[in-house]
């Protein structure tokens, strides 16, 4: 089974793509499935593909003293991977959880790093770690300027349905709250709506 | 005056460098001085090239609420930019100081593009930007799970010789605590060894 059009679409969001070399990427792609709480990688596996995200959501998160910091979430469509356990293969430092039934699309290191070979998919990869980079920096720039209430107040306003699909002690952890500090802020700002 | 072998040698830890793409790459960058304090790119304005840190020690930081947040410190030798702003040619959300006397080299967008044709610079920059995306992850990790006393104390023993260089009120600003914070954190620690 070829990897579908919605692959196709996202690539060219990036990258104008050559109808040989979409044969080419489409080929190298095999599908697979998940389910809600099945953990993709473990921390301290090998991250051995880069995945499209069909549909579905995840969550990358870290163990520390025993407990489950949300590093960030990742909604389909988008192309991932645990990026330097996967460049390096070496053991990934991070664990990456379906949130959601979902299907994904998965191609091996050295398939990848073939195409590479083509302008198309060099592009793509290249505009798609500058995108994620860029993500990364806003995140951490709200993290050093803004506090856990206004950070939950600006995803609320701006990414209202993403919040509804995540439990409420996943999005506490990505703030950096407990989960009793984030239903404090929720039930303050209904009190403060009615 | 054609870039320094110091530039080759960076690009090489990256890519193999073909001689005749040396040649080209080392023709389009121009080299500039900077002195210590001077702003490289203010808030708003247009990055409008990438640039090679021969010497000297740089810091971004943006404005919030009258106040500046340190966002991170590039060391000599590195190769840098305002990503966002320098791709989409978009006005700066952050501000680049030179924190020491240096020299740096300097390519146009243009130019940096017409090179990605060549495999030696396209590799260097895919190879380049996913470790600036590591090091970004790592200071969002570190911010999401670790106090800023033991932020400061793994700094300390893992880059002292940099930290010797920043000025006191940046790196209180880098690690969200106020000046008076880290001299007390300070001082505690000289307490405690004596």
């Amino acid at each position: 089974m070829p990897a579908p059009l919605s692959l196709r679409l996202f690539i060219e969001q990036y990258a104008s793509l050559p109808e040989e070399d979409w044969k080419k990427i489409a080929l190298l792609f095999h599908p697979r499935t998940v389910q809600a709480g099945q953990l993709l990688l473990a921390e301290g596996q090998i991250c051995r593909h880069l995945y499209f995200l069909e549909s579905g959501l995840l969550r990358y998160f870290i163990l520390k003293d025993g407990s489950e910091i949300t590093k960030f979430f990742t909604d389909a469509p988008y192309v991932f991977t645990s990026q330097v356990s996967f460049t390096t293969q070496a053991p990934a430092k991070e664990s990456i959880e379906a949130l959601e039934d979902g299907t994904l699309w998965e191609i091996s290191l050295a398939d990848a790093n073939a195409l590479l070979a083509h302008a198309s998919w060099s592009t793509f990869v290249r505009k798609l770690i500058q995108e994620v980079q860029k993500y990364t920096e806003e995140i951490l720039t709200e993290l050093q300027t803004t506090t856990a209430e206004d950070r939950y107040k600006k995803m609320l306003s701006s990414q209202p349905q993403l919040l509804n699909r995540i439990p409420l002690k996943h999005v506490a952890s990505y703030f950096g709250i407990a989960p009793q500090s984030l239903s404090r802020i929720r039930k303050n700002m209904l009190a403060s709506r009615s």
